[in-house]
């Protein structure tokens, strides 16, 4: 089965549970910036991974689709609310929601999904899943929530500041990007019953297909091309963001390649991409940054080989490729 | 025993649950930010409420403090989002958050405030209150968490539209202001082994306590002064807000006066706060929100009567008091 047929199999049922906890949404304003990039699609590999981790350990699907839509509200949220910060007016093809409804409402929107989160995995014990393993799911969520919280900040401070280790960088995007993914298949293990081994095994999966999921990006940045990027190369250039091959090349060079790497990427405009990505090869950053998302790829298989083989298995051994595989 | 005293006696421990959560924010700038209200104080009305009602079903106030810190948190977290909205500048004295750390990392301490409150509830479980119990207290706190964001987006809908009925406009404030603290009640009821009837009757409690409240407030924007209110008199008439006056004047005037009272809150500067108040005085609107809050406020401690005596119940009593003596 490819990627997107194994994303496809459950989409619609997770899109059920979310649309069954919006749908009383009141006023009508509200449910619809709720609504708004829902509906745009996503391709649904968080919620996905909740279900096959559950899978994985021998669950039932139905039993986790409640915390697989929760994952998607939390991820929703994020990005409602990193799209305010961030002044980025666009999402999934469509206005970002404080484009469409002001910032006030767009606040509103993400604070209401990251409820309606919590309020929808509570409702786990609907479907027979013990009280202890929902609290379990629900720790593991709120925690994640609050990585998100903590990874945006650390972006947000680190801005401007490139005197930051790679240590400091890999633990910003795992609790920016990682924590979620693996909070997704931590609670579908727990859901799905796994044993405190299958739990833990799960998690570090999760957590290594984000970090590597983060690490692709920055990759994809400088090597791929404006077509399947949807904008021009080296835009994290352009933007002066932190990235691993950033940290590395800054790690790595001289002081004078230091230095003009730094001010290129303070440049307010001409940014010289070019020198940057000339910068990058030099020091072997961007070897440095393929290999590091291979690496954690092929630790996070290992992982699964561990567990017994199952369909759900092969389909997560799939989607830790698919990170790499992807051009966009 | 005065409510001042009241409200002090459990303030220690509350604030003490409330910094061990709040201890592990990182990076700095995001633990500061959500601090910073803390810090300001506050009266302690709510997570007071969560643990008397706690103890008045029997409960060990041990047990509630950290429901009652989850549902201080929530209020902060509220509190900050709403200045961000509200576009309001200061908050218990000290420059509203947004202010001090911009709108992103606002936005984010009261992101993190939310996400602690949750996690802060899910400890409750180390007390040694079983996790039916924590499961059912959760419900309710993120039950509330939804109406909040229900209530200040139905507020934000209502602005400049004058067609609202009092059904209507009690709906919103019972959503902004009445569910958290009726999930205060509510939730300590539960996590103090209240029977349903107990429960219910301190849910109820807290309802009808919250809506005096807010109703409370909209009557002491026209009869108290500028010295106890903190802002001139008659705000709520110079910013065009809904009140209960309002609404009631508006649903019983003749179409002149109801046109001279839209025209007057929709009027940009020289608001004629002194006509207003006559327009109000004429159709006993005033009288009318008294007669309202003072209802509401009897018929909390008629329920009180319900549940067997105690010191708690008692400082109950006390608080629904206090709701209508306040002068600010």
């Amino acid at each position: 089965m490819e990627v997107v047929d194994i994303l496809k199999k459950y989409s619609k049922s997770i899109d059920e549970e979310i649309k069954n906890s919006l749908i009383s949404v009141d006023p009508d304003e509200l449910q619809k910036s709720t609504l708004h990039l829902i509906e745009a699609g996503g391709k649904k590999i968080r919620p996905s991974l909740v279900v096959l981790s559950s899978e994985a350990v021998g669950g039932h699907a139905e039993e986790a689709l409640k915390t697989a839509a929760a994952v998607e509200l939390i991820h929703t949220f994020s990005l409602i609310h990193d799209d305010i910060m961030d002044k980025d007016d666009k999402r999934r093809g469509r206005p970002s929601v404080h484009v469409m409804w002001g910032e006030p409402m767009a606040i509103l929107a993400g604070d209401t999904l990251f409820s309606k989160a919590f309020e929808t995995v509570l409702q786990t014990e609907v479907d027979g899943v013990s009280y202890e393993r929902v609290i379990e799911a629900l720790k593991t969520v709120v925690d994640s929530c609050i990585k998100i919280c903590e990874g945006q900040a650390s972006d947000m401070c680190f801005e401007g500041n490139f005197d930051v280790s790679e240590d400091e960088y890999m633990n910003m995007i795992y609790k920016k990007t990682g924590a979620l993914i693996s909070a997704a298949t931590r609670s579908g293990a727990i859901i799905g019953g796994g044993s405190p081994v299958q739990v833990e095994t799960l998690t570090e999966y999760g957590r290594l297909i984000g970090l590597a999921f983060q690490i692709q990006d920055d990759y994809l940045d400088v090597i791929s091309d404006e077509e399947n990027l949807g904008k021009p190369v080296g835009s994290d250039i352009i933007e002066g963001k932190m990235t691993l091959m950033v940290v590395h090349t800054l790690s790595n060079a001289s002081n004078k390649d230091k230095e003009e790497l730094v001010s290129i990427l303070k440049a307010d405009k001409d940014t010289n991409v070019a020198r940057a990505m000339e910068l990058f090869e030099k020091y072997g950053s961007i070897n440095y940054t393929h290999d590091i998302a291979h690496e954690h790829v092929e630790n996070a298989k290992k992982l699964l080989e561990t567990l017994e083989e199952s369909e759900a298995t092969f389909a997560l051994a799939k989607i830790a490729d698919y990170v790499l595989q992807r051009n966009k």
